[in-house]
């Protein structure tokens, strides 16, 4: 039988464009033994993948990416039929994989499965560890997120609400701003297309800035760092605004010298050690409302291109995923 | 009596000029009870002070900075008259000063007292404690330093090769780079002013660089960021490059999120702590070789403005310091 990955066929120069991918069937084997077919469910498309676009991603390759799948053939009685897993193998509709390098997900039965792709998946672990690890969030700080309304910051806003820190969210659309402000229910938000971001940002951190979750860089970051408070914290989470290759370059870099600024890169990879408390806090703070979410799902597997895109103009809100329906 | 001090008189406008400062003379009066007069016999000008002197630096008022001096007149029996202070009362000649605000320093007789205005002062502990709390500095690591000629650089370089570092330094002469080469003996040196400076980096870091003592920014440090290891850290001492306003944007921080970088500023009296600890390694290391300094003396009070001009041009070798011959 054949199945469908997306391929990428050549490097992006600035935002990616639907040319530069193809939707490629090719033969797949029944699974020998040990091995297990893997149908997709859901599948991820993130930020992180646009620099590897133009750096690990091989070309004329199924894209890299994760996603929740259901094992359909199974050679490996550890997973068996019908499990539900969590996979790395990309953006593939169907595909073999050995049975132990897929991950056996046992969702909540009172969560929807799409909650474990964002606020109790990667972009969950992210918010939670960035702010709370490599941001070493306090209680009652004051807290800046960029991108609050995408699927990292508006975990990150609401996890800081939950620690009782003023939270400040800056985000790109009035749309996202209101869900902050009346959903989320953090401190004050910020339109940085409407609004002068530094007047912004100056107006509504009266207490300075301990912690700035960064997604952005570039004027947001140049912003931000004349607020910042002694011993204040920069998790580096992202720099959305470099990706394309239209980097702005930071200025305002030598504030962090008095300050005694922080500022840390991290993946959510590094945070295996807190997962099951992640898993458990968050799935409390899921069913009680006090994590709110938004996701953007597009519908079908031939759509994960347009999807990945689609991130960069902000045609998200919260988390975006593709659903594959089988 | 009169005794005179330098005044900044304007804010300057990029590089400071003699005509941003002026000299004062201003009456002196005797020491009441529990006061002294002291005597500069040292004065200190460092980069810090550019930033300063568009911001908490007073017009028409002493410059701020610090010294050694000698208690000339005392009336507090804990500072007997002779007695060597530190003190940071700024650039005067004579002053009053309360007994206690001032800290007796207790040379040792095998060294020259100007190595307290260095190796052994301000700049001595910045280095020590930079690379040493803030760098985590390991034992083999693969480091890098800017302004390696300078006060704080070249004895970074130092204290790295005492832990058996790699160690590169980068400086902006040829002057400066013999020496780092022949007398601090690290493992290689860059001109950034006659090299391609992400060139000549990549060329000496095959390793990859684990600590990256920024004392620079701008171009420097985007030279560096991509030469980063997983979990490497940027000790952020100073940004030169940005202190008379000719800044150039930093493009390359997006480099930290996969690397795990963590970037930190940091001034010396957040060392305060490792005060003891460091006066114990560095006699040691100074009696014995180990730290070898250079020191750039301006001779005559009224050279002040000049020596901190002097900066700017990179006119120093090691520490500027002015000499108060009365």
């Amino acid at each position: 039988m054949q199945a469908r990955q997306i391929h990428l066929i050549r490097r992006p120069k600035g935002v990616p464009v639907a040319e530069d991918f193809k939707i490629v069937s090719v033969d797949l084997a029944d699974p020998q033994a040990g091995e297990v077919e893997v149908e997709a469910l859901l599948l991820s498309v993130d930020p992180y993948m646009r620099p590897r676009l133009n750096a690990d991603q091989a070309l004329h390759e199924a894209m890299l990416g994760t996603g929740i799948g259901r094992i359909v053939k199974s050679r490996d009685p550890a997973v068996p039929e019908g499990t539900l897993v969590r996979h790395a193998a990309g953006m593939r509709e169907r595909f073999l994989s050995a049975g132990n390098a897929v991950r056996i997900l046992r969702p909540d039965p009172a969560l929807p499965l799409s909650v474990y792709m964002h606020a109790l998946g990667g972009t969950g672990l992210t918010a939670y560890g960035g702010l709370l690890k490599i941001g070493a969030l306090q209680e009652g700080e004051q807290v800046v997120v960029s991108t609050a309304g995408g699927a990292v910051g508006s975990v990150a806003v609401q996890i800081a609400k939950i620690r009782q820190c003023h939270v400040v969210g800056i985000t790109g659309s009035d749309g996202k701003l209101a869900w902050l402000l009346e959903q989320a229910g953090i401190d004050a938000a910020i339109n940085y297309r409407t609004q002068d971001l530094s007047a912004a940002l100056a107006a509504v951190t009266p207490k300075g800035i301990d912690v700035y979750f960064e997604n952005v860089g570039g004027a947001h970051l140049d912003a931000s760092l004349p607020r910042m408070n002694v011993n204040g914290r920069i998790p580096l989470c992202g720099m959305i605004s470099t990706y394309n290759g239209a980097g702005e370059g930071v200025n305002n870099l030598s504030e962090m010298i008095y300050r005694r600024v922080r500022m840390q890169g991290f993946v959510s990879t590094d945070f295996a050690s807190l997962s099951d408390q992640f898993v458990e806090d968050m799935t409390a703070w899921l069913k009680a409302g006090q994590i709110k979410y938004q996701e953007t799902v597009i519908p079908g597997f031939e759509s994960t291109p347009e999807a990945l895109i689609g991130l960069f103009s902000g045609r998200n809100s919260g988390k975006m995923l593709v659903s594959v329906c089988n």
